[in-house]
């Protein structure tokens, strides 16, 4: 069997090296566009800031140890032009010589990946603005450090790759101003958990400018100016756009492959094209979310992994594996915080009108009595009717990524918040608590769900009227002093039996606490003394608080 | 409702808040035995070691505070010395008077927790000999340190406590010596992967004394002069004992509750024990482990306090909830090492009959081009017949508390080593690699169960002959350089198809490389080339040369 792979980076390569270990006998050609194969795609930001000092270590896999392990045929700096469906051969450029050559396959391995979305924005091809895919991109920013010293970047986009780009710049010492055209940086996370990611940029000193658009850039002898669409103007030595990526399917589309409605490559769940003997894999496709059964452009490169295992087993094997999707687990690192995110967000299940409820806790990241503990501020969205678990979101300074995958194996599983209360962690004071933040997720999930504890929003605050609605903080006085709602009453919860008299029995009750715990041993003893409307603040004052001050800037 | 508790620490305290969280009428007296109820009981080794520097700290909750906000009558340095069924009320004795008194109930709740196992050792009860089980047995132990300034210490027992203790006495900066009975420390992990710890165990200075029981104290002037069953004699200046815990149930036997097998108390779902208005949960009950459907006794503080929200729940609402048992899933800081298991050990498996595969892989904690990378050691006990996953253990330095329980959750929903290959984990180079320790862990069980690769054990090594298997390294030679296996032939596996033709065609193969992913593709390889018994060493040569180092000695 003749194989023909086009790409060569984290999908190609890993469905070569199992081709091989799976078919000796197998003739495997891999084409890739640029110089190199197999590397670290993810780390690419990291070596511009200097954490990763070596730029040898960006290399997984050099060509030549790649192509004797697994007796792969690789052509690098080989662009494959055109895909010939009806001679089942593809048209290859050769970048060197620029000639041009044609090689049959059996089957044929897509793996195109993604590239940088770059509108026609006036002044963008500017030498100082610099988008980030691959290691040519990667060696220009760098050397533009080098060589330049930049003492300012601007970073058009707050996504992946921007964020990462921010922090690298800021390491690598630039002042760095980020521009994010939506009202929140991260798209996969709300915008009250994204408050903390922008209290956390801010604090680093990174200059936030969202809700804002680019206009235009005009080069300038000392850098670039950047017009932004509200008139604004920021100048900067020099510029990383990075608005997002899409999939990189030309050949894709002049070889007439369906496409879904996403613009990605449309796979069968065997990850097979429209055509028979053509697979794809990687960003380059969409695959489905299983939790609304939709397809979606899902590129990371986890996913593009295990994708890499079914498409060489399937085509050895003659499609015997299903791909079952991807929930888009995600995470970043932000400076000291780690931001993660599996399912989907209250934004896409309003746009998908799933209804669903929210639910803020903030926990800990272990034990409080052993050093180092730290808040990890936990958000689900579940069903109202099943208590299925819809979306998690996780932010803090630790173990972030251990929660957010928990979560993660509960969603892709079709669990439900009962499930998060079963979960058995492995408790010991430097690693967790007795009761896990996830535990916890679920516990106050199902009070919420059990009618225990009726919650109010953030949101909801500014809709309420303090005529209708006694607004009370349970918090010592000492908490108070340091910032509470306007408008609201305080009983410190240790004193409410005793001071239950002070609370107008006609009136709806709102009540908050700094996380929500003493809220809700509040709203216990509300709701048995008589009072029939109470309600508990998600995710309490810190949750409000956060999200509030992030609104009116 | 009347509701007593018996037991004030983890269980008792948690199910007193939620009884009171969800009846605010109930009346709810808690009796404690000791001075102090809700304190952090997994951190009172620290606080000896001086991780945890502020006594203060190990005290979640005062009996003041507990009380005031949870309106509970909670009775300190109060012992129940007897339930007096027929009546349903208990006998307690005042500890400070000496007055003894009966209260009767409605329901009983027994949280009385586990004690030291203390066998009738001669010189056992010496002052220089600690048991730790509370807060009196920490100060008694802190206090000694403190005033006699002790140089050397002897632990007796490689459990959790033990290792803890040995950690915590060596920061405090005592030479430690650690005596265990069985060949391994950490019975819930098999020998291969306690071989890590007693590594790390002897790097730190720690003299370990494994298959060596105790057959006297000998108290002296300047110490304890402990004599093992061996005839060897340590000296030292303090000893702690804690070779196991066993279940608190004096007052339940008396009273003619049903006890399990194991000698805990038995109870049913709903964690109610053989009288209808008595439930138990913690240390004191048998729980069911669902893997093996058998009651077993795992003291572990999680699910304690899983436990205490179901039997109030249970109480008020007449046996809604059932306690789906628990595959005690746990962990265990060692120095450097973190060491976890969730799930059945081998030793159980055998010991229960339970066929099985068991699986090594040393993975990453997180990309190794990401700077502090560390290994990651992983063994997996899966159904040959179903993949059905049964235990999993995870030694490291880093992330080893994220990946079991990883495993645990599989586990848990009985998932199999298929589920391990789809997990979506969050990937981004300072957390994870695009695959995942725990993703590799069910690849190469799937290599193994789809017949893509036959595997050889560390233990097998002995058993071969070379008359009739080759035994083949396809490390490079600078790694054979550094140890290898006797009799071992070294192709380098990017030579191997060249020099195929050195390798006997009529014998078996048995290969292995450093960690089994070369040796894995090796195998592929000539079992392509016609070879017929082609087995890999899982695991590798790191598994096989910890493992082996440790029989040895």
């Amino acid at each position: 069997m003749k194989i023909l792979i086009v790409g060569g980076v984290a999908g190609g390569a890993s469905v070569a090296a199992r081709l091989r270990r799976m078919d000796e006998q197998a003739e495997i050609i891999l084409f890739e566009r640029g110089e190199y194969i197999s590397y670290a795609n993810c780390g690419l930001p990291y070596y511009i800031g200097g954490t990763i000092s070596d730029r040898d270590n960006l290399f997984i896999q050099t060509v030549d140890g790649f192509s004797k392990r697994f007796k792969i045929d690789i052509r690098v700096l080989q662009e494959v032009i055109c895909i010939n469906r009806e001679n089942k051969s593809i048209t290859i450029q050769n970048l060197i010589t620029n000639k041009e050559y044609t090689e049959s396959y059996d089957k044929l391995i897509l793996s195109t990946g993604s590239e940088p979305v770059k509108p026609p924005i006036k002044g963008i091809d500017s030498r100082k603005i610099f988008t980030l895919r691959n290691v040519p991109d990667t060696d220009k920013i760098k050397n533009f450090l080098i060589t330049h010293k930049p003492q300012k970047a601007v970073v058009i986009g707050g996504g992946f790759i921007g964020l990462e780009m921010v922090e690298n710049l800021h390491d690598a010492g630039l002042e760095v101003q980020l521009v994010e055209k939506a009202d929140q940086v991260m798209a996969p996370i709300d915008f009250s958990m994204a408050a903390i990611v922008h209290q956390q940029l801010r604090q680093k000193g990174v200059e936030l400018y969202l809700k804002e658009g680019v206009t235009s850039f005009l080069e300038e002898e000392n850098g670039v100016r950047i017009v932004l669409e509200s008139g604004r103007e920021l100048i900067s030595d020099m510029v990383i756009f990075s608005i997002g990526v899409r999939p990189d399917i030309k050949i894709v589309k002049d070889a007439g492959l369906e496409l879904g409605t996403t613009g990605g490559i449309k796979v069968n769940s065997y990850m097979q094209t429209s055509d028979n003997n053509i697979y794809a894999l990687g960003d380059a496709v969409e695959v489905l979310n299983p939790i609304i059964t939709k397809q979606m452009l899902i590129p990371l490169a986890g996913p593009a992994n295990k994708q890499a295992r079914i498409v060489a087993d399937n085509i050895l094997e003659d499609n015997k594996y299903i791909y079952p999707g991807t929930i888009g687990t995600s995470i970043a690192k932000v400076f000291d915080l780690t931001v993660a995110a599996t399912g989907l967000s209250s934004k896409v299940l309003n746009r998908e009108c799933i209804e669903h409820i929210s639910s803020f806790t903030h926990g800990s990241s272990h034990a409080g009595y052993y050093p180092g503990a730290s808040q990890l501020s936990v958000k689900v969205n579940f069903s109202p009717l099943t208590g299925k678990l819809l979306g998690a979101q996780v932010v803090g300074k630790e173990g972030a990524d251990k929660r957010i995958e928990l979560f993660s194996e509960v969603i892709k599983k079709g669990g439900t918040i009962y499930d998060l209360m079963d979960l058995e962690h492995a408790y010991a004071p430097p690693y967790s608590s007795a009761k896990d933040p996830v535990n916890m997720a679920g516990f106050v999930a199902d009070n919420i769900l059990k009618g225990k504890m009726k919650i109010a929003q953030w949101r909801d605050i500014e809709k309420i009227s303090l005529a209708k609605t006694t607004l009370l903080d349970v918090r010592t006085s000492e908490e108070c002093s340091e910032g509470y709602i306007k408008g609201a009453m305080n009983i410190p919860l240790d004193e409410l039996r005793s001071r239950i008299k002070e609370i107008p029995k006609e009136k709806d009750v709102l009540i908050y606490c700094a996380v929500g715990l003493r809220g809700y041993i509040a709203s216990r003893i509300l709701a048995q003394y008589g009072f029939s409307n109470v309600l508990n603040l998600s995710g309490g004052y810190i949750t409000y608080a956060t999200a509030i001050a992030e609104c009116s800037l």
